[in-house]
């Protein structure tokens, strides 16, 4: 474990030093849990009750919190979650890497293999592959024939890119992904089903976060597109040729259906699914579970979220909303 | 990449050139897409404008099409879709595989590999286990005792196969599927769960594809059953002892608990989930999202979706919903 | 396979035999399948048709049920579905495990591995990281730096846990499960979103069983926690720094947003999101797909289920939902 002094933390995160700046840090935690050298935080102005009984060393918080009290001392900076995100990054530095190759990978002779990048055990890379500077492929990543990793992306363990897909630089890719599997194309022929070859790639740009066991399909005759910054959680399905714009954040389970177009700077809620062959605006937040089956054309909040209730409270509600259309009938008659 | 003249790729995919037919095709795209070189196709009326202005050498459409003007060459045929994924199978063939047993797989001595398939690197194949002629198992596949992969097959990389689990013929199989894995059945007692061992398998028909990710349970007794021609996309769960009739097709992470029965010629929205012990009848459909939940005698279309909307319309809607039953009483006594 | 005689099976069970305690058993299966040398169950009242017609050599029931008519023996006991999910381990022992580390197993020389634990091929074992008694990790398991797997556990093909990580006694992990891959938690900063360093790790307690493809989250400073005797299915999401009251079962595809507390003794359905930031009491279902969106304070059942009908009748339905609102305003003049 790293230790820092207040002081130092402070150049580091931008911030001004209300406080002893010798302390010596050398970890991090919320406000209740963070031990005497530890470092914390106040972004959410609903915990301004624990800043006065946090036994932390130092809180990062904003100017306008600077004089609010407690026996900690105060890093005041304008944005405190990401200067606290800045500070955890500096206490807990990824674990060094070795570059190189594990004996037991597979590397196609054809690869070119940056001599910076780390290729973990039981790897498989395919014919043509590239993989950039300083990567890291953490055990039993597959990497298809004549794809791509950019720079300084990490992929964790068993982790499966298929042919003819470009990761940019600076990727984390979580254990269990699959980028580029086939997707979901038929034609119906004769009571069966013809399948039609996915032929497109996946495309994605720099600065993206995969999630574990999230799909991304490739595409039908054009590629699949994942924009800068996009930030994607676990389990979620990207359908084939959707667009995904730069910096739009997906919470867990959400699918998005065939050619859905999804603007930049939108979050989408955990479990909403997005209907295919539509176009959903820059800025627009869906909240968890809803269902898109339309094009939203200006950015602002979307919903068709039912709350749980107690079980016979909600039977009664069902009930009354299937008598509706009947109920509706008679009131035009009155 | 292959090249072919419009006469040849006429003959393959049993359609009437009208226009050149010694021009050389060496790859496809969409009407939009489609350069001097490729070929694309119409079978959706509304893209008849994209028509007029396509780029491509050729394009596939219905007799009904066939005066429509257009620059490209035309290749009628009845099923333009369907023949356009011929062509589509013509320009882009699988690569080519050498059969063998790659150095690094695990093979039990007592499992039966076909000398026509081939076997990647880092694959586990365990007691009793059979693998039919020309099945391809990319990396990393795990196979267990006595499980059957049919002729023809391809599991892409990492996918797992339990024991005691029969694959058909011509399956494909993307990253990241678990076939066979335990059921989900625990007997209640003294305030715990008691796991009740699940002892039936998988059996899985012919020319099945299962997408990256989805996950089929064994069965508790007797076997869950995929049959012939079923197209599962990715994410989807299929509980133990679930049946699914011979060419339904399920969009992604779709989820249907343990003894749903689904029909043939089915088709299920991305993310919809059926409750189990229920039967669903042959041809019908259930839209994306909906929540089945009594059994379904009749083919045709069935829905419980709720579109997304503004967020404080909706909660005006929620709100009113939730007035209903009280109102229902106010007005039953007018 | 396996015989035992009924009078042995019902010394195992706690059972009372009715019959010829002599016939030998040498399976099981559903009252309906099971034949001539098989035991089966009656637990729902239901199934006691099927009682007189079943083909089986004995039958477990409750004393209540004793004197229903059927051919086979009977073997009377308090919990016959407990009583029966015995009499399966019984006649389906797991298979026998040979301890030892296969050759191809990659473990850091600093690993602790127990003489008894056996590693699978392609296994990939972090520094000092603990490996129990008795464990078994099948093929192409990782598991990362410092964690522990406790004794007795099975990890099925391909199981990924991260650095960092605690997996207690008898943990039963399913293939593609990933444990302690990295929150979803990003500050907003300048319009793009900049990564939480995820420090926390998971603790998981005795007894657990998770299903496949199901993914678990590191915590973001503290631990994720699932206590002992949580039976998770297939396909799940659990978020960071959730916790999981000890012997709730959730089933196939459910989410949980970070930070959610559920408590012990409850059930979740398939498909249902708990959103983050909420706590909900012991003893609380949720019906399948439901969403909840606010803490659950008094056990009982919780639903916000629509369920689908025709297609036709729903969209009447959504139409009179969204008059409701203008409804509600003319009925209030009246």
């Amino acid at each position: 474990v790293l230790a820092i002094s207040l002081d130092e933390l402070a150049v580091r995160l931008g911030a001004v030093v209300l406080g002893d700046g010798n302390l010596r840090i050398s970890g991090a935690g919320t406000l209740r849990s963070a031990g005497p050298d530890q470092v914390t935080f106040l972004a959410n102005p609903r915990y301004r009750q624990q800043l006065a009984e946090t036994r932390a060393a130092a809180v990062v918080l904003a100017p306008a919190d600077r004089e609010l009290p407690t026996r900690a001392a105060k890093l005041v900076c304008a944005n405190p979650y990401a200067a606290f995100a800045e500070a955890l990054a500096l206490l807990h530095p990824p674990p060094e890497v070795t570059p190189g190759i594990h004996p037991t990978a597979q590397i196609d002779p054809s690869a070119q293999i940056a001599a910076s990048a780390c290729i973990g055990p039981h790897c498989v890379i395919g014919r043509d592959a590239i993989i950039g500077d300083a990567v890291v492929l953490e055990a039993m990543a597959s990497v298809g024939a004549g794809s791509a990793v950019g720079a300084a992306s990490r992929l964790h363990p068993r982790v499966s890119i298929y042919a003819g897909c470009r990761i940019g630089q600076r990727a984390i890719i979580h254990s269990g992904a699959v980028i580029g599997a086939d997707g979901f194309g038929f034609a119906p022929e004769a009571g069966a089903w013809r399948k039609i070859p996915q032929v497109g790639g996946v495309w994605i740009g720099d600065d993206v976060e995969i999630g574990a066991n999230t799909t991304i399909d490739r595409g039908a005759l054009e590629d699949t597109v994942i924009e800068d910054g996009v930030k994607l959680d676990n389990q979620i399905q990207i359908g084939h040729n959707v667009l995904i714009g730069a910096h739009s954040a997906l919470a867990g389970c959400v699918g998005v259906a065939g050619s859905a177009r999804i603007g930049r700077h939108c979050r989408i809620g955990g479990g909403a699914v997005i209907l295919g062959h539509l176009e959903i605006a820059d800025g627009v937040t869906i909240q968890a579970m809803s269902l898109v089956t339309h094009a939203i054309r200006e950015a602002g909040e979307y919903s068709s979220v039912w709350p749980a209730m107690p079980h016979r409270e909600w039977l009664r509600t069902v009930a009354a909303v299937r008598r509706l259309p009947s109920l509706s009938d008679k009131l035009r008659g009155l």
